[in-house]
């Protein structure tokens, strides 16, 4: 829901984390953020969530960046561009440097894809950031494969995750999940921002989530980056995907290839395509999981055939930020899963605390969705 | 050899190059850099191997790139900002643009980590690029993996590079190569601008070389990253190679682990490494190639417990435009070779034609070091 003002103040009192006026200077504990590259200590982030920026354009007229709401960006004593955001949501968060007109990447930050471009990304540190964070517990691996597409007259880059101990168990054969990106993102989102990797590391390190491999392709095939969502056609990724990729996958790594054990996620576009692939190729999926990408109602169920008898998961998932009375701008997905669990359908719906449509709601949904997979 | 300008005039006639007059307007074939990043039209490449840039900055005072002798930049009609560099070597180069002072990364490219910070690189195609291009052939995978390391108390990341078929092929064991990064870069360097993995997937595919795993880790374990080459200390990288990351390897992939199926190799600072690091270990690798980085003399040998009985190849290399008169900075490497051979020890030469302390030097050093690699 969109909470409004009076009670964002009482919950932002509950956590510890008092609303701050605009007029009173930011908390003075800044230190530098996790996604700055090595040796980097600007950007920082502060108690409060904010980010403080030094950017050296010593014949630069104006600097700032794209986070609405920042203060002005101003010279320092060393003569760098000194400029804060207001407070930001915990998590990961795109944007750009401006420096007179050149929207360009600040040179100390991390790079990551998003918005059609490599460029800047900062973390604000989470509360529940332990999930995805790199800890000594035995790790899979996040393998580059290419593999050649007939239908799009090209080789295509994968990111395949293997478990841990997917090597040392020569004779065992893994379930797998397909996970796309949203729009405007690519295969490296969530290897890279989305901590897909260390995500399912540290779930199962903790014998949560059944070990299972996770597959990461490109999902903009027919080229809609610059035309926007409204020239979208499925049907060239939906080809790649499940007559190309599924069968290169399953010839090349020891999976467990009938529907019970594959699985399809995806975020925003990826949630849409999701939906969109998996409701057309029932024998081949039986786990959805939509990331801030639409929902599955009882009329989309009883459209589909054999979907009561086929689909095992149907996972729903919003930032708290993104729904407004609980519901989305395409209806109330909370109420879709409610209908799907009466009609015995396993529906599940998750709601991520204080985010938006950002990479923090998709973390914390893959971490919810991982344990509810392949429970067969 | 540091070619003199009427040899430089001959030889770029010979091979349909003309050698530009700065006071000549550059070729009007302009072709997009295959290293921008998706959708972009700049930077652009033409036949001369000159590099033209697009900037936008509407309210910049002035423009520029780090390309030495570039042309000034200037305001087009529509209001971007053009320049053009001079002529430059075929292959791989690292580059800055400057706003107003700011030295920032091209938002049209990809991005690179050199110079100690993820940047921005450019690719002027190259007559022999087809050695590192991605075709159609059977491809292995470049692995992301983590490894703790006591010595240093962290997790730590390598890649490793699995040749075609190693996943199919549960019982054949592989030799390996430790390949190090220059100073400045890092463990992605090697399979990003260093097109390691593609390389290998050609020289297989061609039956060229055998394969074998190429593991790729950050070298510069005791930070001289701001400090420089004097502060080097090769203790704590020794360590986390010889006795952390080899272990896990071993461990984790299925390795010929034996000294005489183990190699290593490394270009510029890696080259030192290797030089230091393989000379301590001679029990431990038994193939040596140092890339731009380095020779190993007689002196060397003599100085080594068992050298002689141990090394089955050394192999130093350089880009032509590093030596003079056959001469690196250091001592005469061909000369060096010469006397290994005549000694009985397997040492090879290679100068890579018309090209610097630079990638193309490197991807061909490694084309060249494959196939003489493990030939038991």
């Amino acid at each position: 829901m969109r909470i409004r003002l009076p009670l964002l103040l009482v919950l932002s009192l509950l956590i510890g984390r008092p609303c701050p006026a605009q007029d009173q200077p930011p908390v003075d504990d800044w230190k530098p953020a996790s996604s700055n590259q090595p040796g980097k200590d600007y950007p920082q982030v502060n108690s409060e969530g904010r980010v403080k920026f030094r950017i050296v354009a010593p014949q630069a007229k104006s600097v700032g960046c794209s986070f609405r709401d920042s203060s002005e960006f101003t010279q320092g004593d060393d003569g760098a561009w000194y400029g804060t955001t207001r407070p930001l949501d915990e998590g990961f968060h795109y944007y750009t440097i401006q420096i007179d007109g050149a929207e360009v990447p600040d040179p100390n930050s991390l790079m990551f894809f998003g918005a059609m471009r490599w460029g800047s990304g900062v973390e604000i540190p989470a509360r529940d950031q332990e999930f995805y964070a790199l800890r000594n517990v035995p790790h899979g691996q996040l393998r580059e494969v290419f593999f050649h597409s007939k239908s799009t007259d090209a080789m295509r880059r994968a990111f395949v995750y293997t478990p841990p101990g997917y090597d040392q168990n020569p004779d065992r054969r893994y379930p797998v999940l397909y996970l796309q990106h949203g729009w405007g993102e690519n295969e490296y989102g969530w290897g890279a921002q989305g901590r897909a990797a260390w995500i399912m590391d540290n779930l199962i390190a903790e014998n949560r989530s059944r070990p299972f491999l996770i597959v990461m392709t490109y999902g903009m095939t027919n080229d809609i980056r610059f035309g926007g969502l409204r020239n979208f056609d499925i049907g060239p990724f939906e080809t790649v995907l499940v007559r190309e990729l599924i069968p290169y996958v399953d010839a090349h790594f020891r999976t467990l290839s009938d529907q019970p054990n594959r699985a399809m996620a995806g975020l925003s576009m990826g949630g849409m395509e999701t939906r969109m692939i998996t409701l057309r190729n029932l024998d081949t999926f039986s786990h959805i999981g939509l990331f801030s990408g639409g929902s599955i109602s009882m009329e989309d169920v009883n459209q589909t055939d054999g979907f009561k008898e086929k689909v095992r998961l149907v996972f729903v998932s919003y930032g708290s930020r993104e729904l407004d009375g609980g519901r989305s701008r395409r209806g109330d997905p909370q109420a879709d899963m409610a209908a799907l669990k009466e009609a015995g359908i396993p529906g599940h719906f998750y709601v991520s605390p204080d985010t938006a449509h950002e990479w923090q709601s998709w973390r914390r949904s893959l971490r919810e969705f991982a344990p509810l997979l392949f429970k067969n």
